[in-house]
C-alpha cells in the first residue's frame, strides 16, 4: 500500500536540501563536460533520448534524486494509477489516458465495462468513420467528398489535438498522409468562428463537437455560430457535424449529429490527445494509421515510464530534477524551447498540461503544503526565441531551467545549402550552441558582455519528428507532470481553480452582480 | 540634465519598500470596490482606459510612485530619448521609433539627415508602392494582381508585425480594408519555410525581406529557400520581391529586388511594428490609409506618455505600478491576456519587447544592479487561457500578476444571443468575473474549492479593437517598458544577451568545436 505524504515529509528532500551546488561552468567544460554528455541521458520511447548533462546535478544529487523516487514510491503509485486507483481524489476517479494506447496492468472495469476494450472500441469506429470520409462514402449534400475538419473545443480539446496536428502536419504532407485540412474554433470571442468560418469552404467542411459533459459554454455558443453560418450557405449541419462526448451527455444519440464517439470521466481534457478528442480529427487530417502509431509511440513511453530505475526512466528523471530545481534550487518558472517548427503550439499545450495539473496548494487530502508546486511554464520555437526573449533567458536576473528539443532531420526535406551549411545544420548548431552559451557562460570585462552561465538546460533528442516520436514526446510529459504530481502529494487530475471564475461569469450574465464587479461589468457593457 | 541612478539609489524606492501591504480581499469588497474601480483609472489613447483598480495599491503607495517618477525623472528622460539623445548607451546610438508616428519635441538630425522626414519619406514610398499593387500597375509576370504578401524576418521583423497583422484581419475583413492575405516565414528551421510554400500560390505572391543589416542568418537562408521555390515554378524572383533594409546593407540598390524600403540603427527590431518593418507588409495587406490610422493612434499615446503626471498617464503609471510588484512585492512573472481572439499573437510580441528590452543585469554604465529587473511574460487569450493555464494562476502557491485586456465590441460583428446572451457578452462577462474571482477569492471548508485572492490585476479597456486602438495598445508597451527602463537604470534598446549563441553556432558550422560542445554537435549529426 502507498503512503501519500508531503514533499518535505520525505527523508530524501531534507537530504536534498544539503547537496552541494553544482557549478556548470566547470562541470561542462573540457573533457568533463564531453564526458557528462555521453553519460548523462536516459533512452526515452521512438528512439528519442533524454540529455540531462547541463543540469545542476552530480553523481550525489542523482543518487539522492533516486532515493527520493523510491521514497515517494512513484513507480508503485504510477502502477496503482494504471491499475485503475481512484488517484483523482477530489473528483473521486480513475485517471485512464494510459489505456488509450496499451494495457500495462490488470484489466480495468468501470461503468460495467471494461475500459481498454471501450477505448479501443471507440479508436476502431473513428477509423471506420475516417475510412468513410476518406474513400467518398460519406460526402458532403451534393455527393463531394470532404476536404477540411474544423474541431470546435476549448483547453484540452483545443490545445493538445492543435498543437499534434502542427506537429505531423509537414511530415504528412511529406509521406502522402495529408488527408484534410484541420482548424479550430475554441475562443467563445466571436471573432475566432469568424475568421475560421470566413476561409473555409463550409460545403466541404466536416465540424467535430469536442465536450465531455456536452455543456462547455465556448463550445455550444461556437456550435451555434458554425450552424447558423451552414444554414445561411444552405447546408444541413446535421450532415456537416460529429460529435465527441461522453456517452451520457446530450450530444450522444442525437440526430444532430452525423456521428458521436464517447470519451469518459477518467480522461481529463489536458490528457485527451490519445483518446477520442485527438483520434477524430488526426484520423480525419491524417489518416487512422498514422494515428495510430502516434498511440504505439506513446505506449511505448508509458512502458519505460512505468520501469523502476529513475535512470533509466526519463519521465521520472525529468520529473525529479525538475523539483530539485523548484524545491532546492527555487527556480520559478521552464521555459520549453522546442528546435522545430513543427512543435509551435507543443510549449502551450504543455503550459496546460504542468500548471493546471500541478498549479495547486493543497495536497490530496485537500491540507495546504508550504512549499511551492507547479512552475509557470512558457515557450516559443528556437531559433525564433533566440531572437526575442532569449536576452532574459542569458543575462536577466532570474534563472530559468530550460527544456530544449532537437531533430537531427526535419520533416518536409526541403533545404538547401547556404554558405556551406543547410538548414537544418543551422538550426541544430543553434540548439548546441545554446545549451553550452548558457551552461558555461563567457567571461568578458564589459558586464554589458558579460555571461555569466550556470543557467541549467536539457534536451530531448530524435532523429525526425515523426508520429511515433511525437506519441513518446507527449507521454514522456504526460508521465514527468504526474510523477510531479505525487512528489508534491497533490492530485493532478482535477482543476477546482477554474470553476470560480464561470460561477462570477454566470451571474455577470444574469445581471446579479453589485460593487466592482458590476462596475467592471457596466465599464464593459455588459 | 538627468542624473541616471540606480533603482535602490532613489530615496522613494526606500520609502516605497517600507509600504503597508494593500489586502485585495477586503478593499475590492462592496462600496470601496465600486469606487476604486470608479476611480483607479488612466486615459489611453484611442479611447481606451487602463484600469488599475484590482492592483494592490493605495493613495500612500500611489503617491510614493508619483514621488518615483518624479526622482527617476521619468518625464524628463523621456524628453531626452525623444530630443536625440543617445539613450541607447551600449550601442552608443539614439532610440527614435517614436518618430515614426509623430513628433514630440525638436528636430532630430541624424547621417546627416532629419529623422522625421526620413521615416515619413519610406512610409509615403511605401504607400505608394502598396497602390501600385492594389490597383495592377505593379503585377506578376502575366499581369495578374497579386493576392498574398509574405513577410521573411525573425524577432522584431515577425513577432510584432505578425501580431500586428493578426490584430486587424477580422477588422479589415469587416470594413472593406482586407486587400492581401499576409504569411510569415520566420525560423531558419526549412519546415517553417517548406509549409508556407506549400500552402500558397507563389505566382500571385510578393515576399518583403527584411533585415536591418541585409545580413541575419535565419532570413538569408528562408530568402534562398523561397528564391528556388520561385525558380522551380519558373517565376522571376526579382519580380516577386522587395527589401526593408537600411540604406547601407547589400540588400539596398540591388536588382534583385523590385524595390527596397530603409529603416535604419536607432530603431531596435523589437520597436520597428511602426516603422517600414510594419509599415510594407501592414499596408499591402490592409492598404495604406489603415497603415497611418494605426500610427495616428500610437502618436497619440505617446503625447500622453509624454505628460510629466503619472496619474494621467497610463503608460508611466503601470510601468511603476510593474515596478512595485517585481522589486517590492517580489513577483516574479506577468502574464497577458487579452479578451480578443484577435490579440492572440500580441502576448509574443510583448514577450519580445519586454524581456529582451529589460531581461539585463547591469545598468547603463555597464555596473551589475542588485535587484530583480525585467520579469517572465507569457500569455494566451481569454477565454482559452481560463481552460488552460488559469487552474496555476487562481490556485498555485505564487502569485503572478495579470495584466488583462478587453473590448466592448467584438470586430467580425457576427454573434448569435445563445442562452439569454451574446458570444460577446459572454466574453466580456469572463473578463470581469476573472479579475474578481483574482482579487477577492472565495472562501470554502474545502480547502480544494477554496480562493485565497489577493491575486493583482489591471485591465485596458476599449470600444473596439480598431486601427487607432492597435496602435495606442502598441505604444502603450512601448512606453511602459521604456519608463521600467528608466526606474531600474538599464540601457533598454540593445541586447548584448543574444551574441554569445551567435558565435557559438558558428562554431559549431565550421566544425571548431571540442568538449561538450563537439559531443552535442555529434549527437545531432551537425
Amino acid at each position: 500500500m502507498n503512503e501519500w505524504k508531503n514533499l518535505n515529509e520525505l527523508s530524501a528532500y531534507q537530504q536534498l536540501l544539503k547537496a552541494g551546488r553544482v557549478d556548470l561552468t566547470k562541470v561542462m567544460a573540457g573533457n568533463e563536460g564531453s564526458e557528462r554528455v555521453q553519460q548523462y541521458q536516459a533512452p526515452m520511447a521512438a528512439g528519442l533520448k533524454y540529455v540531462y548533462a547541463a543540469k545542476q546535478v552530480d553523481a550525489d544529487i542523482l543518487k539522492n534524486l533516486c532515493a527520493l523516487a523510491e521514497e515517494a514510491q512513484l513507480a508503485s503509485k504510477f502502477e496503482e494509477l494504471y491499475n485503475g486507483a481512484v488517484i483523482n481524489t477530489g473528483e473521486k476517479r480513475l485517471v485512464l489516458h494510459h489505456l488509450t494506447r496499451g494495457q500495462l496492468g490488470s484489466n480495468v472495469q468501470a461503468d460495467g465495462k471494461d475500459k481498454r476494450a471501450f477505448y479501443t472500441e471507440q479508436q476502431e469506429r473513428i477509423a471506420a468513420f475516417a475510412k468513410k470520409v476518406h474513400n467518398g462514402e460519406i460526402v458532403n449534400e451534393k455527393g463531394e467528398k470532404f476536404t477540411t475538419v474544423v474541431q470546435i473545443g476549448i483547453g484540452g480539446s483545443d490545445l493538445g489535438p492543435r498543437a499534434m496536428y502542427l506537429a505531423l502536419e509537414n511530415w504528412a504532407r511529406k509521406n502522402g498522409s495529408f488527408l484534410m485540412e484541420a482548424r479550430f474554433i475554441s475562443n467563445v470571442d466571436p471573432d475566432d468562428a469568424a475568421n475560421v468560418l470566413a476561409t473555409t469552404d463550409l460545403s466541404r467542411t466536416i465540424f467535430i463537437l469536442v465536450s465531455k459533459s456536452g455543456t462547455t459554454l465556448e463550445t455550444l455558443t461556437n456550435e451555434m455560430l458554425v450552424k447558423d453560418a451552414l444554414n445561411k450557405a444552405g447546408l444541413s449541419a446535421s450532415r456537416h457535424m460529429i460529435a465527441v462526448t461522453s456517452e451520457t451527455s446530450p450530444l450522444a444519440g442525437n440526430s444532430d449529429y452525423l456521428d458521436a464517439f464517447f470519451m469518459d470521466d477518467y480522461i481529463g481534457g489536458r490528457y485527451s490527445s490519445t483518446s477520442s478528442v485527438g483520434g477524430a480529427v488526426l484520423s480525419l487530417a491524417f489518416g487512422p494509421e498514422v494515428f495510430a502509431r502516434f498511440l504505439n509511440g506513446a505506449a511505448e513511453a508509458d512502458k519505460l515510464a512505468a520501469g523502476k530505475d529513475p535512470m533509466q526512466n526519463a519521465a521520472m528523471l525529468d520529473a525529479l530534477i525538475g523539483v530539485f530545481e523548484r524545491n532546492v534550487l527555487n527556480y520559478p518558472s521552464t521555459a520549453v524551447l522546442p528546435y522545430s517548427q513543427a512543435l509551435s503550439r507543443f510549449p502551450a499545450h504543455l503550459q496546460q498540461l504542468d500548471m493546471e495539473s500541478n498549479g495547486k496548494s493543497v495536497n490530496r487530502r485537500g491540507e495546504p503544503v508550504d512549499y511551492p508546486t507547479g512552475p509557470v511554464i512558457f515557450g516559443e520555437p528556437g531559433t525564433n526565441g533566440q531572437h526575442s526573449f532569449y536576452q532574459l533567458l542569458h543575462q536577466g536576473t532570474d534563472i530559468i531551467p530550460l527544456q530544449f528539443i532537437g531533430f537531427v532531420n526535419n520533416q518536409a526535406e526541403q533545404d538547401l545549402d547556404v554558405q556551406g551549411s543547410t538548414s537544418q545544420q543551422k538550426l541544430c548548431a543553434n540548439v548546441a550552441a545554446q545549451i553550452m552559451a548558457f551552461a558555461c557562460g563567457k567571461k568578458d570585462d564589459n558586464r554589458n558582455k558579460h555571461f555569466a552561465g550556470n543557467r541549467p538546460s536539457s534536451i530531448i533528442v530524435g532523429n525526425q519528428l515523426t508520429p511515433e516520436a511525437l506519441g513518446s514526446l507527449l507521454s514522456h510529459f504526460e508521465n514527468k507532470v504526474m510523477f510531479q504530481g505525487f512528489l508534491w502529494n497533490l492530485n493532478s487530475f482535477d482543476q477546482e481553480g477554474v470553476q470560480l471564475g464561470k460561477v462570477l461569469a454566470k451571474r455577470v450574465l444574469a445581471h446579479e452582480t453589485d460593487g466592482a464587479l458590476k462596475a467592471f461589468s457596466d465599464m464593459l457593457k455588459i
